[in-house]
Order: C-alpha cells, then sequence, then structure tokens
C-alpha cells in the first residue's frame, strides 16, 4: 500500500485568545525584532499513513483531525496531503467562534 | 510599509524522542485510524510582520526564529514567507541532531 505525507495544522479559532503568543510578540520586541503585528502559535503534526489510495488517507486523517488532533471547540484544522508530488487542502468548518 | 504574512514551522529534531506524538499515535490506533506509520507533532507560528521590504522581513523572521521560536539544540525550523502571491522559503541549517 502506499504511504501518503500530510500536515496537520492545529490553529486557535480567531476569537480565542492565545496569551502564549502574545507573551512571544513582547519578546520579539524586547530582542529588536520590530514590526510584528501579528503572532499566534498553533501545532503542526506530521504524518505519514499507509492507505489503499488517496480518498481513504484523506477521509482517516480527517477523522483524527476532528477526534483527535484538534479541540473543536476552540481550534481550527486543515489538512495538507501530498500524493507523488501534488498536493491538496482539506479543513475543518470554520466557524466564526 | 507593506505587511508580509509568513508562518513558521518548528519540528524536533529527528533524533528527538517525540512521547506526545508516539502517544497521539496509540490514541489514534485506539480511536480506528488504521495505518499511520510516523507522527510527530511541532508548532507552527503564524506572523504578520510590517518590514520596508521582503528581505528585511526574511531577516527579521530569521532572527526571530532563531532566538525565539526554536530552541536550536532540539528544533530545526522553516520559514515560509508570502508576499504578494508568491511564497519561497527558508529554513535553519539543518543538522543530524
Amino acid at each position: 500500500m502506499p504511504v501518503y505525507s500530510a500536515r496537520v495544522l492545529v490553529s486557535l479559532r480567531p476569537s480565542v485568545l492565545d496569551p502564549a503568543g502574545e507573551a512571544t510578540r513582547s519578546a520579539a520586541s524586547r530582542l529588536g525584532v520590530e514590526g510584528i503585528v501579528k503572532l499566534r502559535i498553533g501545532k503542526a503534526v506530521e504524518l505519514e499513513i499507509e492507505a489503499p489510495d488517496l480518498a481513504t488517507a484523506r477521509e482517516r486523517l480527517s477523522l483524527l483531525s476532528d477526534r483527535l488532533l484538534a479541540n473543536a471547540v476552540i481550534e481550527n484544522w486543515t489538512l495538507e496531503l501530498a500524493a507523488s508530488g501534488e498536493s491538496s487542502g482539506t479543513s475543518s468548518p470554520v466557524g466564526e467562534g
């Protein structure tokens, strides 16, 4: 079975505060790095999955992202799945919250 | 001054153990998601930086990544910097460690 490489990016929803990101932004300014107007910290999960085809891999990874990798109450996720050079994306339903 | 969007991906060096990733891989299997052969968890920092030009933005973000966002002893970083539709990458010197 082919092995597919994937990346799931998990980010806080826009309405959720990110104190770690704010602290990092302040620290950047103290370090002398000027001009940072926004900084938010999320997770990047790098995966390899063995599946019969790309559609199955995508389905499994969407389930995994929804149920395990992201907390849907406060986080959105984006799946980047590459198959022999090409890449395509799937995302969680993006809410305003 | 233009504002550039950037993403810094911080990942553990290949030789560094990732117990959180291993636990997630086991949990995926218990959840019924089969075929995950590799899973490692890193950080994704989404930024916006105001800078006079792209080269300056890249320079500042490289400094920030080296000094603040990544711990060079155990982590590598990759910078994705987009300017009006185009995207290009910069990485930390990748060591075997």
